[in-house]
């Protein structure tokens, strides 16, 4: 028995509320059979729980890349860099990439609390990197360094929140830290739906409707989130569409909050990734008149470095004052970590043309992005080959969102169980093969109908048997509740 | 002009009200003064910004111990862990501790996000150390592994507060990280004051006193912050004070949060660190009599690893359904920084006699820690020697809280300038001599009363120039403003 001190009836209903299915009621049952495979073997259908729930690519072996682990292994140990054997450990560009970074750093204490926005040197790298990419200039002095992208977006929802009446506009089907954080905070989640038929597209006569809808109900919307290349639903969003969203949002006064953590992540040729900095930019609209924030982060891309926890927010058309708070916020956590500041900077500043690495590095990147497209391309073709599955084309990110219609007698039996039909579906499918999927319902969905979120990332020679498990799985599924 | 969309009326007020003053005021306007010297050199008083501001250690040229660098470097980079160079550049400790912790990591993968509570095995590593430490059980379940202290203090505030009737007791002086993150949640600090006169020093009768004083204004105390060793008072709790916190926490139903980050700070011979778990454990209150967090982190100590923001909280005597919660609240963070991780794993078990390791390492935290116990003397002499000034023993921590009478006209003065008087002082230190202060306003004190806070981490070659300094500063303040 536990003191009396605090209960559940007595906890924040803030935090009663959140819900987090990325790692809710599926993953928590995978890891308990886990543990049985372990302490049992061969007590269940499968030999091993493989993890599709949750875009962590190292976890599932994909390696990092090589140059990154030498710089922040450097940068970590800086009395290497005065030894003669480091030279034949590591390469010569991550030598002077550390010893330059090292340099940028006041008394080069890596292990030092930084500047609350991070170090200034490397926000100078980063700021460097985002001017190439977009062909607009980018300022160090607007870019927050943040431990991943989830507390940059905490930060602006506490920034924005006042009360239950302040909404946030959020997709759906959404990744639900924006609705985790949403709920934390106290707001209004208000949503506008992505279009499922037209490959997730986004309808701003919707956003327009919807935000009446909310502003008849005296909901203050104060924000729209947009996840591009998308989460859980894997499209890349056309250009007109972006530049739909910047009108909308600068018409009205929303700002605009741009997760762009899957921007390497495109496998499509006829597709590229656009930052909505660029494309505000070249619609010609400036600071004063586009509030954005974009997020990025070291966990994703072909790189999926998501235990360093390194990420920034590059935040634009913020008024000094209010700025001033950001900072103040920023403050109070001190300063994110150094390893994974450092790996920020490397990401959005990798070896060029000419430089010691090349050569490895860009093999070793186009290996994982051509490899998860392959992965994207067989495992989007097996949902499409399956009775009553439909899935669009994975254009980007790290997720299929196939469409599941289950069959009356399915959603019967979830409703006997009190489950949720998709993650009836997700449960049976994880008991049965050990594969462990998201339901749709943890994102959001046009209600009736159902998905499931299940990630790219297993290595390429499990797909075939990922597949060939489903499969089976599913027609036994369908055979046993066919209408 | 920026956007219309945000403006510094319509953010969160919580946001607004917040204050931290650790990084506030004076240490902004330390910022320009260091520009200004870059930029024009010689035209200030001094050569150099001397930051005594914030528990910092290695931005004022404390260096890492060289074990722990090393086990990050290969646990960075494992490729390492394969080469026959190595052998020559790393400890053979810190070999077989790299690959140790790879070897608990799911696939060796220090780029996965771990599980939301931290990696298995160095929880493992963490619990012994604490088992070891106190002689009383510690278990893997009960820690949270956390990006430094500080977010585990925002996560116990999110969990505890529900309005602003909803009150968290709190030491005054204070670590502004507790007022800043009860403001940001929206809850009441309920204050209760340290005793100057006995050595900052508490009284249960003036607890019990504040706390039928809240009750009566109809707050909810909800939870008791202890900071041992003090921060910013520098004191070393006495144990008999520590039971009767434990004995008030319990027989009251007060979460006891103790902040325990200086646990390995302590510079007299006749007081040791108790951990709150410790002082309960032997009393014989068990997990159904006291609910308690103890927060650690790898900042301080004489590690002193800020930027690596490692740390971790133990909590114990929390039902079940209030763990799943606040197990939920961690997932939606995905889990803390790898780095930092494992660095909390090797402070809570560093190398031990035998290790190959060990008398290096052992050298390196002596000297750290004994030329800390002879710097915090010898400004506490110094200011002691002043007029005006009077200054309680450094037991432990990294700061000294002087009390400065201020004269009559230097309060004028400051209420001239509109700042509060001990912030108008610290201004004027700086300006004059480059030392950089906390005014005591920002931590709390019995009103009318005023301190500093000034950490003991300069270099310790620095030290009697900053004294000489300060002294003459102090001399030519009191000549201007002396009654």
């Amino acid at each position: 028995m536990a003191a009396p001190a605090v209960a559940v009836d007595n906890l924040n209903p803030k935090v009663l509320k959140c819900e987090y299915a990325v790692r809710g009621e599926v993953v928590m049952h995978a890891q308990r059979l886990q543990q049985q495979l372990q302490t049992q073997p061969g007590s269940l259908p499968f030999d091993e729980i493989l993890y599709c729930n949750i875009g962590n690519p190292q976890s599932l072996g994909q390696q990092p890349i090589t140059f990154f682990r030498e710089v922040l292994a450097l940068c970590d140990h800086p009395c290497l860099l005065e030894r003669e054997e480091t030279k034949s450990l590591f390469s010569a560009d991550a030598i002077s990439r550390a010893t330059n970074i090292l340099a940028s750093i006041p008394g080069r204490a890596t292990g030092a609390y930084s500047h609350s926005q991070g170090i200034k040197g490397l926000r100078d790298a980063i700021a460097s990197g985002i001017t190439a990419r977009d062909g607009f200039p980018a300022n160090a002095d607007d870019i927050f360094l943040t431990d991943g992208a989830s507390p940059g977006v905490h930060m602006m929802m506490q920034l924005l929140i006042r009360n239950e009446k302040d909404g946030i506009f959020c997709p759906i089907p959404q990744y639900p830290l924006y609705s985790a954080s949403i709920a934390l905070h106290g707001g209004a989640l208000v949503p506008y739906y992505l279009d499922e038929s037209t490959g997730w597209g986004l309808e701003v006569s919707d956003l327009k409707k919807q935000l009446e809808d909310a502003r008849s109900k005296g909901i203050d919307v104060r924000a729209l989130v947009v996840i591009n290349p998308g989460n859980p639903t894997g499209q890349v969003l056309a250009e007109e569409n972006q530049r739909d969203i910047v009108k909308f949002c600068k018409n009205e006064g929303l700002v605009l909050l741009a997760d762009e953590v899957y921007q390497e992540n495109i496998y499509v040729d006829n597709k590229k990734f656009n930052s909505f900095k660029k494309i505000a930019r070249s619609m010609g609209y400036n600071e004063e008149d586009l509030t954005l924030v974009s997020f990025q982060s070291v966990s994703k891309g072909y790189y999926g470095e998501c235990g360093k926890r390194g990420g920034y927010m590059e935040i634009t058309g913020f008024s000094a004052p209010v700025r001033e708070q950001i900072y103040k916020v920023a403050s109070v956590n001190l300063c994110s970590n150094i390893t994974g500041q450092i790996l920020a900077s490397l990401v959005m500043n990798a070896p060029k043309v000419g430089d010691a690495s090349y050569a490895s590095y860009k093999a070793e990147k186009d290996g994982i992005l051509q490899s998860l497209a392959r992965r994207a391309k067989a495992l989007e073709d097996a949902f499409n080959n399956l009775e009553g599955i439909t899935c669009n084309k994975a254009e980007g990110a790290m997720y299929l969102f196939p469409q599941i219609r289950l069959p009356r007698k399915a959603i019967e039996a979830a409703k006997a169980a009190k489950k949720a039909p998709d993650a009836f579906y997700a449960l049976r499918l994880l008991e049965t093969t050990g594969i462990v999927v998201v339901p749709g319902s943890g994102f959001g969905q046009v209600p009736g109908t159902w998905h499931i979120r299940c990630t790219i990332l297993p290595q390429e020679e499990k797909i075939p048997a990922i597949i060939s498990h489903f499969k089976a799985f599913h027609e036994s599924f369908m055979a046993k509740y066919r209408d």
